[in-house]
């Protein structure tokens, strides 16, 4: 792919690191997980994935952090590349207007969540896995792995026990969805599951490569292994954008015009389709649950470099 | 602009005009506004407007039909383009989750609405519209006789009446809003006006060359002229993406991939950034309130020319 | 009618007046009607009616005040002796669980209201008393003078006027039940005779005289006159019971276990079936809407004369 | 306590059984709990304990059925003994609005339960009792037995089995009170123990009895043990009548006018204050959960007896 004018990605990255410092103070570390909580604000990292090969970092772009919700995008890759269509039978495609674990739309709905990027829809990703594979967080990890080339990769067990016994909201997510009907397998069973899939860690480089075959229309890059045909890469690119940063996803468009996908981690991953990945990291919340510095960074970078799908 | 590529436009309408003459039966005609119920559902439209200045047509491009909430988009640009960004503090960009003309998120929200594309945010757009102009609905038809660079358009006078007599839910917001404090001319007036507004009629072909200036940047393509800056036009293209076809934006997003807004008269506007707009009429809705053979028509084309943002 | 062993009923009202002396400063006279606004707050007084013919008052009982909400009461007793059962298919008799004036029930439930006593059931209350009588709020005023032996009762144009200019929310109301199909008489007609019978004044004096037809089991107590048969002024008492006091009418029947009625102007009528009627007046609400005073002095009245349904 | 004119109650029943004969096929049997669907829908039983002593019943007074939610009552007015008015700082006391086992409101409301009837209050109640007691399901068996004088009343062990097992919803809110901070015990602690405390069994007889202490002013009627003060019967009775049978307490207290606790076993107890209580028993519901032929028998019994708390 011949990129015709690529901006110097080094240099941007650079006046973005200078510009998000005022900013870290000003997040706020999740706190529902007491292991997440122990966790400094003041960190920054980002790096750029390019279809090409070329690969840029700033800040903390090798500390390792909590994916949390980003793991919802592997896990919803896998799933698709394993089901197709035949998920939406049983998780919807639109935004939710609700915060990410609210249980009234669930109820009023019956049971089927709106998109897979809220929890409710990430337990019932989680349960089609747990039907398909052994042990589906396995199954994620090891699909994470493969994304990232990167086979040491793996789940942080202090994080995912603290979720465990923190995760009364998801269990009772996961019961109505029982009560609906739609979660086949043990409520345990998923939740321990999700619990240890949300706890995987990478840094930003490695989760900038993983993100990169959404960008290369479902290809890995460097391997050329088809992950997911080009129609059903736009399509999660489109989920993305539309569901990808909690109930900010309309401003999230709006600021920075990117598909991406969030997590209370403080880590976002965002495309540009045909390019590049980029992810970024920074633990400080706004209180829409998206890292602030990292938001703004990404905000930063589509006008610095003028990439936008829009 | 170069475009390495183009497709054979002309060949690709044909192939679709010919796949949706299936689907045409199966719409419903939009029936709160007895006006808009007698119109067939047979009809189908389509028009495409290349920046370069092509412009390509099929079906009953050259009919006028009434372009209802489509006109929410011509209302938010001019807004935007006086007001800029001082227009969110009294509208939200976030998606709904819920009908277009629902009070329940209203409320909760205490008079904010979601986004300027649900009723009650066209309301506060066309209200805003009503304190700056002396007649907002005539402001409105003259911004979109200038894009659509035809002055002859104009308002379907009859439809405006039968609107206005069925306007109940419409007055219910509007009077919410007023409630709430943020709607500041009488309810009446703006009722009025965005009857008059829901009526203006184009075809097609009119529509698409109205929305070119949104692919463009912001500028309109024959003549140079500036409306929105690029960053703004930008967001007004997420916008479209994340809330611009009612409470099916994730799907519409999903399956067609490109920035649209939808009306009840069957009409769609959407957008290939930087490349064309195509827009495309056929009176038969499905469930959520966009047309059905427009959207299919829409999903076509982007798969047929391989034209999508993501 | 013989009274076993009647309590001191004046002896009762002067404890409970030294009583609620300190809470008088405590409530918030309601602020939404600017003219309801103006009334002091440290007002209090309270009236007993037997239905042997005895009365009791202290303090300002023989002040008029605006009844509001208690109006509710008069024009549903109205109603139902005109039309019986057959209200029940437009309102129904539930207690709400939502704010007086919300309309998220009233969207979810499709425009029928949950109880006549929430603004929305009131409304279509009026609504049928407008297709009944030439002018609804003259019927409900000529029905509340017979009630009350009273022909000099009458509106407060003042108040009426200023309800009407601040009726927002309930225009919201009444279009969204217009839209709904369950309000047949024009919304301008149904709101401002709604708002002059809200504007209705009376004494406690009166008030508890108004009452006492629906204590002694549907006949007015000197004239014999039957307004309801027994079983409808029964069931008269237990929706008031029920639903006679907002959103806190379990609390009410937990503290005070009266059937009741209540007004935003500080006014509450209550029922010892077979026995009195009393009512209570002191501006000042408590954030439910009730008369904080009001519901304290009748809760002393249960406990002192050991009078209770239950 | 000296009735003046007691009516013939056996006569009545005799009535009423003949005139409930066409409704027992109407009614449909509660089939979430798959024990309790195997129950014939063509039983009724009715059985009336005088507070002077005299019992009558007719039909299947005799035969044991599933308390279900009636033992919310007894389990409350043990915790009420014990706690007083500490309770209520963790359940209210206001209608709900909403279906008995509804999530949105428990959402909106942080994990308060609207009353303690609602399952989710109910839950908080055992809860409580599991706070105080080494085992709260065997002291609320204990508490049964001692009201109704009876110390074979039992579990079924198969049915608490059966609810066990299809205890999603409950485990559902329960998750979700813990995530709130209002549930101290463990989940399953609490559900296991409301699984039990749901599957006591008693006849109409037993019932009858077991609840006329709340009839005789919290004083059990044969021995003189006090087991409320007659103020807090009061108010329990008055949080039957506003909330005692599901979403349709307006509608009961209309039709029957009586305080009441139904479950959907098809049992009802209510009460006449200060005379007796009256049981009735057939398992098929009405669409709101209560039994239909039960619910009609207790509105004609206060027809037929005139006696009515209004």
């Amino acid at each position: 792919m011949f990129i015709a004018n690529s901006p110097d990605y080094q240099e941007i990255l650079r006046t973005i690191y200078d510009e998000v410092r005022p900013l870290l103070s000003q997040g706020k570390v999740a706190s529902y997980i007491p292991q997440l909580s122990k966790v400094s604000p003041q960190q920054f990292g980002m790096a750029i994935f390019c279809l090409d090969g070329r690969q840029f970092s700033i800040g903390s772009a090798g500390v390792k952090f909590s994916l949390q919700s980003v793991t919802k995008l592997f896990a919803l890759a896998l799933a698709f590349s394993r089901e197709g269509d035949a998920i939406w039978t049983r998780v919807g495609r639109e935004p939710s207007g609700n915060p990410f674990n609210s249980l009234v739309q669930l109820e009023y709905e019956r049971g089927k969540p709106r998109n897979p990027f809220i929890n409710a829809g990430a337990l019932v990703i989680n349960d089609i896995l747990s039907s398909r594979f052994v042990q589906s967080d396995i199954a994620i990890l090891q699909f994470a792995r493969l994304l990232a080339d990167q086979p040491d990769i793996d789940f942080d067990v202090t994080v995912a026990q603290s979720e465990r016994e923190t995760a009364h909201r998801n269990y009772a997510i996961a019961h109505l969805m029982k009560d609906f009907g739609n979660l086949h397998n043990p409520v345990k069973t998923v939740i321990d599951s999700y619990c240890r899939q949300c706890s995987i860690t990478m840094t930003c480089a490695e989760l900038a490569k993983a993100g990169s075959f959404l960008a290369q229309h479902g290809t890995i890059p460097w391997s050329g292994q088809q992950i997911l045909d080009a129609s059903s890469a736009k399509r999660l690119n489109a989920l993305m954008l539309t569901c990808g940063t909690y109930d900010a996803a309309g401003d999230f468009a709006y600021r920075v015009g990117l598909p991406a996908k969030s997590g209370v981690g403080g880590g976002i991953l965002a495309l540009v389709p045909g390019e590049l990945a980029v992810a970024v990291w920074s633990p400080g919340l706004d209180p829409t649950g998206n890292s602030l510095a990292g938001t703004y960074a990404l905000e930063r970078f589509t006008t610095l470099t003028a990439r936008s799908i829009f």
